[in-house]
């Protein structure tokens, strides 16, 4: 284990938002943090100088993906994945479990590992536990996935329940090829099954890992699942490890995450909503097409310190995307990326400030003010929860 | 008349290479010049400060495409279209005589001016010479070219005849309304035929413009023709103003352009064919998703100091376009802006070095090796020339 993990505040509890320090031989990522995710070593249309002009200290990327292509042993060849992409922040690489069994033509499943079919050619390629980390040590991230088996949501509970315990399998597996870099975190599954859920999480918490990934959320399950599947891995989890909610990266999803203690997010939303013209603000998600940005001659949020916030009227936004130029992809993707940069930043600031439950409440009401009733049910939860 | 125009060196003779200074208000620019071209207000792809960081002073955008969306008086009330794009550098508008010609759907073509329907929304309008020199002094660009009527390249004689003089009339109807500024050039028509492009070029001349396109070129006519084209105008062109060839962007097109006197040139070429992954070295073009790149650590050229070549291996670069990332576009735009800039720049420090011919032949020779025919056709009509 490199990296090391300090709590500075909060975590008033076993699932209590906290803010702390992620500090590897790369560098420090304060939490709560917002992964933007490059999935084939280029966070779409941005370089890693305007990757990390947003913020973000740590970016994603998926071992799947460049396994496949460019190919790992090409990318270690030519210096690793930093140097591949020209980013000097740290580097997660996700081990395409997911991918694996959503992207590609599965073939067979077993205990060994998953034969399928690449989604690009149809090649045939035999993916196991020992691979993927060999993989990402490859790529030379700093932090590493193990594979796990992913089921869908609505998959029956008995297959839920043997998915997990293979996940437990492959990740002893992942742990006995690795070498201490990169950092290994386990992936908690157990789909919705609150006491599955609860179970694995117990079982990995007793493997000592340096980090520990929530997975199988954000597939399709509804908004209170998946807060609540957080709230029941992290209370499993131990307190001196990060945690980080895989695939989550709404707003709103970023706030519940920290409420229930989670440290680090990913999600393509940011980028891929960005290349919509979907805009995230305080006041709620905004799309620039809209006919009130034609003449708009101020910056899309004024309130905004990103890069096309300071330089561009909403109504150039709004031309570039009515126009569908390449450049409204980017100035949208930069501003959805720092939005959720400023966001963690502002609930890390809350935290250390013990101020957390009235920013979140606050961020909530003017963010989702139609969405009175879960909020309630929120409120209600996090204060119930503050007491035990 | 608010620019200037200053001999820097060159010039020896009517239709001989040249490096001068365009001066205006907003600032200088050396030429030779290349003008990237943001048609709608964004050079595609790039933020302004990534097009000023190739060398660009000056960028082009479309008065026909703005006029249509997001509409002329909008950009005029956002303050103008330099602040609308962000670009503090020049601004030199086309009419959009071209596009009107070309792009939209045509349905009345007289002397008063062109009704059509809009390529966008089939919208109907009438777009005069008038219109167009208010359309551009409403965007507030600092170079605007007046309507101009355009026919293809293989149009009859009679027909040639014919919209050239009326480009005359519609000339000086342009210049009738403009209040000086911004500077109007004139543009020299006249097909393929010397004799119409020489008298065409000559009575503009006598109207005594700020400065001269010559149009109607890289429309499908042969290299041969085009080439011989833009020196008959040249030969009959002020020396002391400056000559646009529109249109024309490749590396060999703007070396034969300055070799017949021209100052300055646009086109999309670059940018164009960049996002097709096709970049200028000075050995030719190449196409990066070739597998020749797939493993190489070094950049695509070496020798180029452009943005992309250093950050990124070309092996880099084959993957982006192997996975249609969008950065990789971005980053072969660059190459390619900065490669016609830097060529420029080399241009310019030749004639000042009264080394032209021997980099023209030079560059040639490598550029396009296979091509020795036209090369020792080409360097038989400089040496001619030089003696004239």
């Amino acid at each position: 284990m490199t990296l090391t993990f300090r709590l500075d505040g909060g975590g008033d509890g076993p699932a209590a938002p906290r803010a702390a320090t992620l500090d590897t031989a790369r560098g420090q990522v304060p939490t709560p943090a917002f992964m933007p995710v490059g999935t084939l070593a280029s966070v779409k249309a941005l370089t890693p100088g305007e990757v990390a002009a947003t913020g973000a200290r740590i970016a994603l990327v998926n071992a799947y993906h460049l396994y496949l292509r460019p190919g790992h042993r090409l990318i270690h060849g030519l210096g690793g994945v930093h140097r591949f992409m020209g980013w000097d922040g740290l580097v997660l690489s996700d081990s395409g479990g997911f991918q694996v069994f959503s992207l590609a033509r599965l073939l067979r499943v077993g205990e060994g590992g998953v034969r399928f079919r690449s989604h690009i050619d149809g090649s045939e390629h035999y993916y196991t536990p020992e691979l993927a980390v060999e993989v990402q040590q490859a790529l030379g991230v700093d932090i590493a996935m193990p594979l796990d088996h992913v089921l869908p949501g609505d998959a029956p509970a008995p297959d839920q329940r043997e998915a997990a315990e293979r996940t437990l399998r492959w990740f002893d597996r992942s742990r006995a090829v690795g070498n201490g870099a990169p950092d290994l975190f386990a992936i908690v599954q157990g789909g919705v099954d609150e006491e599955l859920r609860r179970w694995h999480a117990r079982e990995l918490a007793a493997r000592d890992a340096p980090g520990y990934a929530i997975g199988g959320l954000s597939v399709g399950e509804s908004k209170a699942e998946q807060y609540a599947m957080s709230e029941v891995a992290c209370r499993e989890l131990p307190a001196d490890r990060p945690r980080y909610l895989m695939g989550v990266g709404s707003p709103e999803d970023l706030v519940h995450g920290v409420a229930a203690g989670v440290d680090l997010f990913d999600c393509v939303l940011p980028t891929r909503l960005g290349r919509t013209g979907s805009l995230f603000t305080d006041a709620g998600r905004v799309n620039i097409k809209g006919a009130r940005f034609r003449g708009e001659g101020a910056p899309l949020d004024p309130d905004c310190d990103c890069a096309t916030c300071a330089s561009y009227s909403a109504a150039y936004l709004h031309h570039l995307f009515r126009n569908e130029e390449l450049l409204g992809y980017r100035l949208a993707s930069i501003h959805n990326l720092r939005y959720l940069q400023r966001l963690c930043e502002r609930m890390r600031e809350a935290v250390l400030d013990g101020a957390f439950e009235t920013l979140a409440e606050e961020f909530l009401a003017r963010y989702q003010p139609a969405d009175e009733a879960t909020r309630a049910e929120q409120r209600a939860r996090w204060r119930s929860r503050s007491r035990t």
